[in-house]
């Protein structure tokens, strides 16, 4: 009977992975507008293609070379042999999720612009499916990847030996934890890759376009324009579906290799494991029935837009929150029924987590308008305060997150079983995650109505147009900042699962392990753990202005070279400003990539297994609060910058103005590049010390 | 025999008193100069004194309360009677020296510019002077204070009985480790007050009267111009001070009581505690020795200016390398001499972390030349490419500090005996600090002669005179820079000496404590402890916004009311804007000290001593990452404008020059109040949980 409930994990993938497709096919027989319409959306797709190309044939070559490592790990001993092929799967599927919900993205922004023509819900329908498909295909893949090697492991194991020590169980799940790797590597490509292009992009753009020429945004003329836009996609798109894969997978498989420490002495391994399982099959159906609430009034204002957003995640997560007890109830039986509460903790802090970010990121409050305030005395001012903002905003998802582990561990019964507790706290990760199809949807909306904007203001469509497609590009402001807010929320969590499962893992290789902070070597660990986020920050932030470097002098060259831009009777060379990002995008990406693979690695061959968990930890606590504070500082500039754009302080032109437009521009690598990208950081480095902790048990310096 | 050692510890402490009132006389002896240069020098002063005045005044109410409080706690049993005795004599001492410090200081910069008139290693002299008796007085109070109690217990405890579980050593060091809080409210106040009176200051004057009005820096027609120079003398030298006083103050005692836990059992407690006392006063003597060789040539350039402080610096640290062989040799013996080694690895720790943040700070090397570049292209790129170096800065001192403490920790024996790696690890913050009279020195120098160059300025001395003080005042800077890292390297340090002392504490208690990783109330404090920092430096940073702006108000006031200040004819009321400053300052404190105290408070009692622990160490953590990239960033940002100003990148008047000026500005509260009023968060909250231990084991509602 239990068994059966295991099929709902294929039976989810497919629903999900069916709607994405009706959706898609739906959005598909809209039509994109007139040929200047279709010649743009063209362009950005054929950029977005030739950057995600370039990429994945990066990617391809670091895949290769890893799994040519792993084989060896595995041939040696220090890994399963399927892990080498389980995370080529993990990255496919991944990287597979990325196409899909780009090609998608690219194909909607025209159609949006079109529809915007007729009324703002159609508009908002079309942008909406676009996420929902991204977010869908995530969640589907996602499922669909745990589903193969489930079943192929049990397959495997139930007529081979398994290792020793291990139950089949046990053996499943441990392999099935390193295969977040593969997520995991494809998360770091396209979060930084994609972060430093978007940004290098729209900063280059800015500085020779608006700051230079002259010209408004998203103007033709600017040669980086295309760029700029494909920018959106690579970025905001295709780099936060692999990040939130990344999470979603990763919560799931620590989950269940937790379950098996929890819940192995009591013979009921198998119920542990198929609780996170059914947990995100069930959230693959909320969130289907919640796109089917988001709707909205013709005439509607921001606020009832967000409403519209709002109501379709608000009622996936109340059908996640009554059906996950009836999940737990029927698994796991009433003794258990504080695994419930688990789940719901996560859920809330979600939630919670996304309208704190709301509130110092909206200038619809106190903290964004005092930003703007300050611009009256100049940028300085206004990055200061900013800073000051982002900082402030730090402590209230420290004391959700906080709270949250708590409750989770102790209302599981943490306190008469540690082990328990851990899963508990794992459990809240995947039960914040099990929205993520729909949550996703919102956030990768976004970049689809940003770049209906920008289709809209190229191809000279009428004002009003421009009126609704901005209205949805600002309500996609505020639901990317509360999207990132959950993303690094999401991340640490899943990060602490990852950690409490390596321990686990140190364990049943029969290593020694020592966390107490009076012990130099978890002390030292959580020093250089915590620092490691403030050097990725660094070295991302610095990628993007070395890039953004060379598209100013790329389009400067344009300017100069080809005779008639300005005057709109010559066409810029697009293509090329988007070549010379992605190219110095992917070469950027190198050096942060390699801190974070490395990192655990070293210091696990210079400190051993200790140094490496005090560093995963200092590094999910130093990144959460410094991610926070990047996404919020970033959100929070941008839009005092809108506010004094509507005509507040001065308006646009004022020296208010130009003073928010200092701000903005700091904000665009801190809330687009770097603090997204610690959430990579964080859970890859936990990754990576996860696959290679035999390795750096039988080869560390101090044992 | 070994005794008698202990007496040089009042023997030290009266050869730093003596010598700096020898010091402090042979700089009263010359002459303020012209009767123009005393009346700037009398304002100044003045205003210093009406600053310390009025803060003394909320200082002593809030050491009533405090005082009320531990007798509350003492009467209670949670504390040894002598505790709120021995934090009132532990706030007056710090003080004390804060006031001597700022009296010769200020009593100073007209004799400073005054003996420039006639040579710069006269006017060196001077200024270098003042800075030693800042030094000394420091740790000759120090040393006083410490000495007295010492006797003091030790009297008392020899004829009357110890607290239960506890030898002689043991309640004497218990209690010495409480009276740390009072040198750390003391310091709290001067650093977080004078960090923002001095920014605020700084800003207020540079906005109304560099920006708007278009006069020169220092121009006396500013009514800020006086504030702004007892700024100068209230943020960095008092809050420098007190901030030092009490790292050392307090890795002393932790490393005391941290002796009694290791060398208890072996019957040599008395050994294990004289040995910081004695190391402490070989430092002093050291110090006196290294004052000594600061020296420099007529036309010395700036690296030679510096290699005079160096001198100083770094023969007084080998002096402490040599003698402190023969002290451990001597009281441990050489089955200890490891400790040695320990000790070595504070003091190379010390000098690296000032090495390391010279390059990144200095416009001789790359990072801050890369960061005058950036402002070619707008404020925008200065604020991100200062960001970046900060975050990368931070790297360095990480692994200096991790090294010093494996080094320390495993050197001292610490793989054998756990308690003995933690008196290792504490010694080498002795170690660290054993130089501060000179270490000090260098950087209390710094403000006195920016205040020469303000005194110059304002009575119109010949120009060269300028330029000789500019030498002095700019070779400061740097001084400045590496004496932050000095001062947060330290910080660390003592803090993790005062966690551990505190963990002690708990266990003599007989309080469990568990400090795993995966312990989630530890966690928890994990989180909130690094989250904290970034609140603090959000308050900090905010209230130094507010209080620029009621000195903005207060000088446009003063340029409309009073009429003739821009022609000369009339004077500004420069006390107005002292007292305004000094109001704000002190009213804008209060939050965030609320905050320092009150969280241990609150977390131990919402979630106990486990969680508080975690706090402490997370705190520690992020506060010194975040401190490092603040004071960094801040000193990079202030020496790439000047770098501008030099003439490169168009030099003044330029935009790159008005881009820099922003960065500068962002810089001035990160280097000035935030990032150095974070060593104070991080060890005032370990004092804070020290004393309260007990109550808090009682009152916990998790226990």
């Amino acid at each position: 009977m239990r068994f059966d409930l295991l099929m709902l994990v294929p039976a989810g993938s497919l629903l999900a992975l069916c709607f994405a497709a009706y959706l898609a096919l739906k959005i598909l027989k809209r039509t994109e507008g007139s040929k200047e319409m279709v010649r743009i959306a063209d362009a950005v797709r054929e950029g977005a293609y030739a950057y995600l190309k370039r990429q994945y044939t990066g990617v391809a070559i670091f895949f290769g070379a890893m799994f040519f490592v792993l084989i060896l790990l595995a041939v040696k001993g220090h890994l399963p042999i399927f892990v080498p092929f389980a995370f080529l799967t993990g990255g496919f599927f991944s990287g597979l999720s990325g196409f899909i919900g780009m090609s998608i993205a690219t194909r909607s922004s025209a159609r949006t612009a079109n529809m915007a023509q007729k009324s703002l819900n159609s508009a908002l329908g079309v942008a909406f499916s676009s996420g929902a498909v991204m977010g869908l295909v995530v969640v589907g893949l996602g499922l669909l990847d745990l589903s193969i090697w489930y079943y192929l492991l049990d397959w495997w194991y139930s007529s081979h030996p398994t290792p020793a020590g291990m139950d089949k169980l046990g053996a499943i799940t441990s392999t099935m934890l390193c295969f977040g790797m593969g997520a995991s590597s494809q998360a770091l490509f396209a979060r930084v890759g994609g972060g430093i292009f978007t940004k290098a992009a729209d900063v280059g753009a800015d500085l020779v376009g608006k700051v230079e020429a002259g010209i408004p945004e998203d103007d033709p003329r600017n040669p980086a324009v295309i760029a700029d836009n494909v920018g959106d996609n690579v970025g905001d798109v295709a780099g936060m579906g692999a990040d939130l894969y990344e999470s979603y997978v990763g919560s799931i498989v620590a989950t269940m290799a937790l379950g098996v420490a929890a819940f192995g002495g009591l013979g009921m391994s198998l119920q542990a494991v198929t609780i996170p399982l059914t947990m995100a099959a069930v959230g693959v159906l909320a969130s289907v029935v919640g796109t089917f609430f988001v709707k909205t009034e013709e005439k509607a204002e921001q606020g009832a837009l967000l409403m519209a957003l709002r109501r379709g995640v608000f009622s996936s997560s109340i059908i996640v929150a009554i059906a996950s007890y009836f999940v737990v109830k029927h698994i796991l039986g009433m003794q258990y029924i504080g695994i419930y509460w688990s789940v719901l903790s996560g859920l809330a802090a979600g939630v919670l987590i996304g309208l704190s970010t709301e509130y110092f990121t909206s200038s619809r409050y106190k903290p964004t308008r005092a930003i703007a305030l300050s611009a009256l005395t100049g940028p300085a001012t206004v990055v200061i305060s900013g800073m000051s903002v982002g900082m402030l905003s730090t402590a209230i998802p420290v004391i959700i997150v906080s709270v949250a582990v708590l409750a989770s561990y102790y209302l599981s019964g943490g306190a008469a079983n540690a082990n328990m507790g851990l899963y508990g706290v794992a459990i809240s990760a995947v039960g914040m995650l099990s929205t993520l199809g729909i949550t996703l949807a919102t956030d990768a909306y976004g970049p689809v109505a940003d770049n209906a904007g920008g289709n809209a203001e190229m191809s000279h469509l009428p004002k009003d147009v421009r009126q609704k497609t901005d209205a949805l590009d600002s309500l996609g402001n505020t639901t990317a900042a509360t999207g990132k807010g959950f993303a690094i929320g999401s991340a640490a969590l899943t990060a602490l699962a990852l950690i409490a499962a390596y321990r686990d893992q140190i364990i049943i290789m029969g290593g020694n392990i020592n966390l107490s902070l009076m012990n130099p070597k978890t002390l030292v660990g959580l020093f250089i753990g915590g620092m490691l986020p403030f050097v990725f920050a660094s070295l991302t932030m610095s990628a993007v202005g070395r890039a953004a470097g060379a598209v100013v002098v790329e389009v400067r060259r344009q300017f100069k070279e080809i005779k008639g831009i300005m005057s709109g009777t010559a066409k810029p060379d697009y293509a090329r400003c988007v070549h010379i990002v992605t190219f110095a995008a992917q070469k950027e990406m190198v050096i942060p990539s390699v801190l974070a693979i490395a990192s655990p690695i070293i210091v696990g061959i210079l400190a051993g297994v200790d140094s490496v968990t005090g560093m995963l930890t200092g590094a999910t606590v130093s990144g959460f609060v410094l991610a926070v504070m990047m996404a919020n500082s970033g959100g929070a500039w941008d839009n005092a910058k809108k506010y004094i754009e509507e005509g507040n302080y001065g308006g646009k032109g004022s020296s208010a103005h130009k003073a928010g437009v200092v701000g903005d521009t700091v904000g665009d690598p801190f809330k687009d590049t770097s603090g997204p990208s610690l959430n990579i950081l964080i859970k890859l480095m936990s990754m990576v010390s996860i696959v290679f902790a035999s390795f750096i048990m039988a080869n560390t310096l101090m044992k």
